[in-house]
């Protein structure tokens, strides 16, 4: 379906893709990618970890053709002569003569596809002088950590790709079957970015932030108010979810929804259920369920406890038709 | 006097609380606590670590009785209802009706209190089927860093108690005797937060931010200046002290002062006494004294070697009426 | 040449200082240096770190001589006689008495230096009490990272100085040959900021962020545009290098230009040369080049291979007198 390679210092790594596949990039190593495929869009989902002042990021490309598009083309003529020990005529090679603008995206021949995508991919350039660092994984890697009729989801974290360790992110993938839902689930610690890559589905979130109603009680406290943020998904849909804030992601009836979650400062995070199973409710002492909710707590015990799915549960489209 | 209960995905921990006991709870797991006793106010010296942004906090709350005070409250009823697998009139149990405007603090009977500080306090739930986190530890764990008839100093650092170190804090008790005081010291990589529990005193800090004076030398060197931020300490006072600035804490002569205080960024910090036995003036060489001071350095150490109290010293008050 | 002191809360630490010596000097601990040398000056190079507010730093003096240059003048006189156990007229004498101004910079005597610059230097105070703490290394430490004959690098990590973990920096020294250059090259993680110690010569930098060009093609994808950022460099000119840009430094004819870096944010950084040997274009597919130049691969290997040199090459001026 396409390639990857990346470059450092002394090695040169290429791959094929495959749906699922997961790679580490780190900042300032040069990378490529090829779309091997006569038909078929290549789709990837970036989350870019500024090195320096955080969102700020610098693109440096060699460029090629048009030369000022070339970071080379900063340069003194005197200086890349002496760089690359050539004359002019040579070094403009480099750098380019003004033609056409060209785009990031370049078209490569038949031949061209068939050389990048050859068979030595997987395989490390130059062969043998150093320890393989693998940059890869897949998230589809471990078994699911939770799957039933209405969803399943997949998660890497940086204990099964150690590369996600420095950048402190954790990969999710949610495939939602059509009219069931995910949630409402929170996570502990961190900020997690969702991209839809298929289908189409709701999604709402309990915000405190944008409630002004919020009101002290006699005893001075703040008691927190909470207002609904929702949103259409479709392909390319991004959704930001701050830490801590309850959600829902709900499938249409038409289509299975796939979407793809990037956790921010994941270290020691972990989703919490605020439904169905493992409920965080489902263990708190009957004393506090009374004293919360005003009424005995086998009463609420009742309602939290009725659903025994995990996580994704049949959506309100669905079970208009179900027996649930 | 009182209870704490943490919940987290699978496990819920509950413990008595008493005088100087420490607790860390995490981020995104629920926490409710109860005064087990009828006469005794509860007091609770909290440090709030925020996750995301630095200083901007979120309380979560699921409410109860009150449908605004509840995030369950945020979702669409049919989410609701399908999250549960329920019907609208048992959510609407949980999402509760409009009643009076609730507490975060709830009046319990005698028989939820008796339950609540039940013999199973200290035992984790369910039991058996997990490692026991800590969570929890006291300020007297340790012997005292510093005790003399002036008063007494406890610590608790990630080395002591692990939780800590996620959020970088260490813990430190001051009880400082009537007529008594701490410092002269000032810390080496931490910012403390004081706050005042039992007593009444006075606090002195010297501070550059404040100079307006700050002049250059001749050579163009800054020659800083410095000026006291002095304050009336009593209970509930709060006080922080940026890194390295120096300060004195003064008990009254009419009881004794209780301090807690949180050390923030306290990795690899150190407090250094700036006056009495260890100070750092101690270890200088002759030749850096005579040249800082302008006297003889047997002059000067005779000053700075009379005072043989570690950081706890008579203070002003007591001095009158003492040997000292 | 000089003597540093460092003193901790329980020990003394000193040194005689030689030519590439490196220093960590954490924060909160007390420091003096001598020059003892008659004639020459003791020049170093300080990268301070702020522990708490970034690129808040505030220095903390006892001053002497000058009472308000101490910060012991911040404090009650009542509270300073506590303290120190002493009556006001022995307190005076620490904080001292106003006499004319003083400078950071003091004289020492021939005696007083001679003392300082001691035999027990590089010793520990008190001796054999505690496990000696390093604190200290020399640039020249290892071998060369590169040397040739247009120049020589030597670099120290923490791998080779466990103290710059802490904050994260690494130190370089460049000696670039008369005539010669170094780069182009950047690095892939660090900030660094390079100070001019001997020699002259010119500095220049590809730079996104000047360019108001930046244009989007036709796919609507960013097509950056680069510019120069140049200056003459002597003595105590210092240059900041952000992450990731492409520099050229290069010495005039007349004399070796020495360089001292430190690289922030040091952590995993690697530096990549864009020219010579084990340039990054050197490892690309033959398609990429292709591609990207727009020209037949094998023409674009001639030039990038020419350059047989790693980092150090001849600069413009003295490629003119060479057979290059």
């Amino acid at each position: 379906m396409g390639t990857i390679t990346l470059i450092e210092r002394d090695s040169r790594q290429s791959h094929n893709i495959k749906r699922g596949d997961l790679f580490h990039v780190p900042a300032g190593i040069t990378v490529y990618l090829t779309n091997t495929d006569n038909n078929e869009r290549l789709v990837l989902a970036n989350i870019l970890h500024s090195v320096s002042v955080p969102g700020d990021l610098q693109f440096f490309s060699v460029g090629g053709g048009d030369p000022e598009s070339s970071f080379y083309n900063a340069f003194s003529h005197e200086v890349i002569e002496a760089a690359f020990n050539v004359d002019r005529e040579s070094a403009q090679k480099l750098i380019g003569q003004r033609k056409q603008q060209q785009d990031v995206f370049k078209k490569a021949t038949k031949e061209q596809i068939r050389s990048l995508a050859g068979e030595d991919k997987g395989r490390l350039w130059p062969f043998g002088d150093r320890k393989e660092t693998t940059r890869h994984t897949s998230i589809y890697k471990n078994k699911p950590s939770v799957a039933n009729e209405n969803g399943i989801l997949h998660e890497v974290d940086s204990k099964d790709f150690p590369d996600l360790q420095d950048i402190n992110v954790a990969v999710s993938f949610f495939n939602i079957t059509r009219g069931s839902m995910a949630g409402p689930f929170y996570n502990t610690k961190a900020t997690q970015v969702l991209m839809i890559l298929n289908g189409v589905g709701r999604f709402e979130m309990a915000c405190p932030h944008l409630s002004e109603q919020t009101t002290r009680t006699r005893t001075g406290e703040i008691n927190p108010r909470y207002e609904q943020v929702s949103s259409e998904l479709r392909h390319g849909t991004v959704v930001v979810i701050p830490v801590g804030h309850p959600v829902v992601i709900e499938a249409s009836g038409e289509q299975n929804l796939e979407v793809i979650g990037f956790g921010l400062n994941s270290d020691e995070n972990e989703w919490f259920p605020l439904a169905g199973r493992e409920n965080v409710l489902s263990q708190w002492e009957d004393e506090a369920l009374e004293l919360t909710f005003g009424f005995p707590a086998q009463e609420v015990k009742r309602v939290i406890q009725k659903q025994n799915q995990k996580l994704f549960f049949k959506g309100p489209a669905r079970r208009g038709r179900a027996s649930g």
